[in-house]
């Protein structure tokens, strides 16, 4: 059955929206984006076409480009770069499938000064300060040694 | 010239929409998204920034989450969770360019309960049911035994 | 502090738009789109949660899929097809972080009848016409022999 068809069922309709946000100072977000129950420090930039979820936190005069997902369970440092297309990521789906329970889910923690390039993939890991993710790069382990780091899997490429 | 001198030029623009979709009982969609003409079977979520083509159906109770491509030919089974900025292909431009031919597309069969990671990349396969394809795979062959499978090219990492 | 709380520090909304464009004839956008001083040539299509820079330019019938981002410093020729989710690239973050100086970025030189699949990156390079690469493939290094190039790094799969 079509939805022209009055006796169809109907699908519920959501809006994109900002709401339950906090925020700092001279915080700027292009919209039509999905962000809600996130934090956003002082200076932080949000694309168009993004989705922050709860409880994530965007640190001071970071930037997070277009078409880019943060997930629960994220926190991202300051001055730090999220280029276009960047996924992270808080379940493995380790049993074959994915949990919906929050306490199961995945840390990531993203240092200061990090640059992610664009349709960079964010395993749940922590990144030291001051590392550079190529882009299209898949971070599948923590990384504690500032460098410039690419492929799938991520590997070192040249320290910083 | 610009658009703001009348004698330029105009484009034409669209607006992305949801029409002509066939869908079932407590299906939700979060717009802006674009569908047209596909299925979505009870109980659907549809995140934002979502394009579904004509034809594709997707089963029931599966999730396509946020920033994500269904092309025409492809069948998505039931339980099912299509990750974030996941795209699917019909096309491998064989001839060294796109067919517009859609009988020439290929097609794609997604069992169910296959959980697909985000940032994937889906080219036209078979992937039998229960399997798990890592964030920021590229699938580019069929699936015949459950597992999860990463990388690129996607391999088994191991069996579930 | 929450938004609705109306002493809160507010962050300031833009909208996506489509704004002073160059633009032929027959060129259709899909909206929401974010396109800004680019120039589309006759016949382009783009698709929606498209996001265009300044000084980009777009030949003559080419097709910007959903999803993509096209950076200042590239230039597309005619009777491309840009897949869904494709990103292109303009800063190597060569000395650990973003150059935010346009002089330093880097060009792409797109050929024409180039095809790029969907969810590929585009590091900063030219790439000859005739060219398809791949779904997925991250692309670092220049193309100057027609084929067909996959994987991350991009790779010579076969000639064309």
């Amino acid at each position: 059955m079509q939805n022209d068809d009055s006796s169809a069922p109907q699908y519920r309709k959501l809006a994109c929206r900002v709401v339950d946000i906090t925020c700092g100072q001279g915080v700027t977000i292009v919209e039509p984006a999905n962000l809600y129950g996130c934090t956003l420090e002082d200076g932080v930039f949000v694309g168009p076409f993004v989705e922050v979820q709860r409880n994530a936190v965007i640190g001071a005069r970071t930037r997070i480009q277009s078409h880019s997902f943060i997930c629960e369970k994220v926190t991202i440092g300051t001055d730090c770069f999220i280029g276009h297309g960047v996924m992270f990521i808080n379940d493995l789906f380790k049993d074959g499938h994915p949990t919906y329970d929050v306490d199961a889910m995945l840390k990531t923690c993203i240092g200061n000064h990090v640059s992610i390039g664009s349709n960079a993939t964010i395993l749940p890991v922590t990144i030291c300060d001051h590392t550079v993710i190529g882009a299209g790069a898949v971070v599948t382990k923590a990384i504690a040694t500032p460098g410039i780091y690419a492929g799938n899997p991520a590997r070192l490429i040249r320290p910083l």
